[in-house]
């Protein structure tokens, strides 16, 4: 039991259930079809882990001309689809809906074409978002987006979700990294948007699937844009007394002029929690933590690191240690990149995901804390600072239903105060059914509507991941309106 | 008479055009609506100069509100619009038709706000691109894209036709830089698009804005990304025996992992016409030439100018020199960037606008020489060489009817030799009237109208500068489809 509705299912469909297995192992044969109880329900939920649906199917085709018939039929039939990568969504976007069939790409996940002069590579978006760079790593080349999940996440998620990770800040997010898709529509056509240009002429496309969360029709393959690896890069660590200070800091060194690589921000819980996990060789005894990554030249991180550091002593840091080796550096970002995994063995809790102007970083560290001490939780501030991507992860007890209200409530209401300092609901999650019903609270009606109208004109008949992104009730009312 | 058609203009509306203009003038008070032949022969045609109609009238709001009532009253009267920065669109983006109204926002070119700390400035989009970087150039900042007509052109038309220049090639192109629109659909709502962060939730509706080439609504101001000067810029020429070995250097470059902030090339007529008119210091004994341009801390300028110097070298390079003095570095730019005006004093011209994979430079550069060799045209290519964006210039007579249409058959040809090597139809200057029917080069119907889809879901009259972009035959199936 949870805050968030999900829509009843349609008692029409699942009495059809059999029927429509039956007809999607004729399009996928061989194992593609998933539909006995227990294989299913490694399916019904996504990292959103208070929320659980068991699907209708499961269908995992094998090349795009299956996954094209798989949405034809579907559509025809008038069966919502929930497409999947690898369900890592924080914000709910892979779970499913009982009267839905699961559409995953984890069968596509081929490496299709690398091509270094023009710094692209072509896959098949089942790929593990790792799996790219470690493709082209032997040539010197990486993959930018890296969100903490990339060891499981797919890169057809990544585009779902717009993902971006902790070097996004100097490296934009997947929209900024992806050039072409091929796009299979909700009539089973397969066309191709995008390329390997810059503005490859007509509507942008590309941009508006990219952060779609999956509402448009399925990404079976796309061409990347890969970057050359940097000579050198090295993380530093700074304490400071108070959460306060680290984001009055992180604010100075962009204001400075100075672009990191990342600039990765932990309090005293999440510092706690991760060097019990990783063992990273965080300073226990601060109340605030920084990791700041630049890169270049051997002499240009020395300088980039002087300069930091001038700035953060300005600002009251009370510990300072560079990465001496790549050991130690990769220890650095393990603790970080773990964090998720290493709270999630001490209590469950819910990741929030707001951005905020990086001037705004002080007061709203602060109002975090009030909220959640007013509401007797706990908060571990762990995220993206260099671009104002707040993830306060939030305690609660999952046996205990009164403790999820309390933590859904707290982060909704962290979420308001996001949009009221200028900032938003999302940084890189998605909205999901999470952040759903909020959507009214950063966008105008006539604003939503338009985006409504947008994706009407792909899936008019809305089966595409239906229940998410949009609140349910304003749906209903456009439909009334346009009946 | 030229080759592309426009539709005849609906006699119903030119019947009415007096009480149209007297409408428009209640909605915009004082000298905002321009209704004589004389004044409104200035807004008969943009820079694809060989194509003029005279609008119905021309209407120049001084607020968002005025543009928000113009549009909703068009709408609602079934009026088409086009909408104008400042004409000079290449591709007859700006072009108006006979029964439309000209909508323009060179009234509306304020600066609102500068946030150096979050590295944004908020303008009204009738300023233009080179005002918004000189309000700011005293901080130290600049905004990154950079058109040749940057004194002229409007931040309203580089979102629209989601415009480049010779820097993009590092800092990306408009979409790149734009961060938020305020946003006024064809019902005349006012709404809010984007933010001042990197993801700011809900549908990427700023991203398929920023290219719609004005055929969605009209933007009336924008929070653009600002970015901080380098502590350098140098650039450095390289003159090859042949284009075809200036191309095979530019891909070295890039192959070779340096991303300078431009390459731009120029061939021997380019540059021998600019050179008479800008007397930058062009090499005059070169079959081609590079300019190169890097930036960084002096050092870092020096290494990188060695590495390259090496490939061009390398690549057959007869001659090298570098800017040693602003002044000098100033001069090699201004002869760049004055190309086509210089070209316009000796001769009618068509400039193209593809966009080619890099390592494809060589042969494509050969295939313009033969298509225009075969036309007997003269062609000059002066273009952005790091991103693959050619600009062939066509050279034709504006009195010999023959010439242009042979003009404009070998440009369609370049075109189709661009998409063949897996490039597109346009670069920067979008599609307009000049690109329209090509559209089905490069997009299957399916890819049109799933674009002509999503404009529908913003414009569903076809009003909104609605003879541009979409073949107009295809138009007509959809509707007889849908009918």
């Amino acid at each position: 039991m949870t805050g968030i509705a999900m829509p009843s299912p349609d008692p029409l469909i699942l009495a059809r259930r059999d029927q429509i297995v039956a007809a999607l192992r004729e399009l996928v044969p061989g194992e593609g079809v998933i539909s006995s109880i227990d294989e299913r329900r490694a399916f019904e939920t996504d990292a959103l882990t208070a929320y659980r649906r068991m699907p209708l199917a499961v269908v995992l085709p094998s090349t795009t001309e299956q996954v094209a018939k798989v949405l034809a039929y579907l559509n025809r039939e008038g069966v919502p689809i929930v497409p999947r990568g690898a369900g890592t969504s924080l914000a709910g976007g892979a779970l499913p809906q009982e009267d839905a069939v699961v559409v995953g790409v984890s069968k596509m996940a081929k490496v299709l074409d690398v091509d270094l002069p023009n710094r692209t590579i072509r896959v098949q978006t089942g790929i593990t978002n790792l799996g790219v760079s470690g493709a082209i790593a032997h040539e010197g080349f990486f993959y930018a987006p890296d969100p903490s999940s990339q060891l499981a996440c797919t890169v057809a998620g990544n585009i779902a979700m717009n993902s971006g990770g902790a070097h996004c800040l100097k490296y934009g997010v997947t929209t900024n990294n992806l050039m072409g898709v091929t796009f299979v529509t909700m009539t089973g056509e397969i066309v191709e948007i995008g390329g390997d240009a810059m503005d490859p002429g007509g509507l942008d496309l590309l941009g508006i699937i990219c952060g779609s969360e999956g509402q448009f029709g399925m990404v079976t393959e796309a061409t990347l844009r890969i970057l050359p690896m940097a000579e050198g890069a090295r993380p530093i660590l700074f304490g400071f007394r108070s959460s306060e200070a680290a984001g009055a800091a992180v604010a100075a060194v962009l204001g400075a002029g100075i672009v990191p690589v990342a600039i990765e921000f932990m309090d005293k819980l999440a510092i706690d929690i991760c060097e019990d996990f990783a063992h990273a060789g965080y300073p226990r005894d601060v109340g605030a933590m920084l990791i700041v990554e630049v890169e270049g030249a051997p002499h240009e991180i020395d300088e980039q690191l002087a300069r930091i550091g001038e700035i953060a002593t300005e600002h009251g840091a009370t510990y300072s240690r560079q990465a001496k080796t790549p050991a130690e550096a990769a220890a650095i970002w393990k603790g970080r990149k773990s964090a998720f995994g290493a709270m999630g063995r001490i209590s469950d809790y819910i990741c929030m995901d707001g951005t905020i102007p990086t001037g705004r970083l002080p007061e709203v560290l602060h109002r975090i804390t009030e909220i959640c001490d007013a509401a007797g939780l706990q908060v571990a501030n762990i995220f993206h600072a260099g671009d104002g991507n707040l993830h306060p992860l939030v305690l609660y007890d999952m046996n205990d239903p009164v403790s999820l209200a309390k933590a859904e409530e707290a982060g909704d209401e962290i979420l308001r105060a996001c949009v009221e300092v200028g900032g938003c609901l999302t940084g890189e999650h998605g909205v999901g059914i999470e952040k759903r019903e909020l959507m009214t609270v950063q966008f105008t009606h006539p604003e939503l509507a338009q985006m409504m109208r947008v994706k009407e004109a792909f899936d008019p008949n809305w089966l595409m991941n239906p229940s998410k992104v949009f609140p349910l009730g304003l749906r209903q009312q456009m439909r009334q309106a346009a009946a």
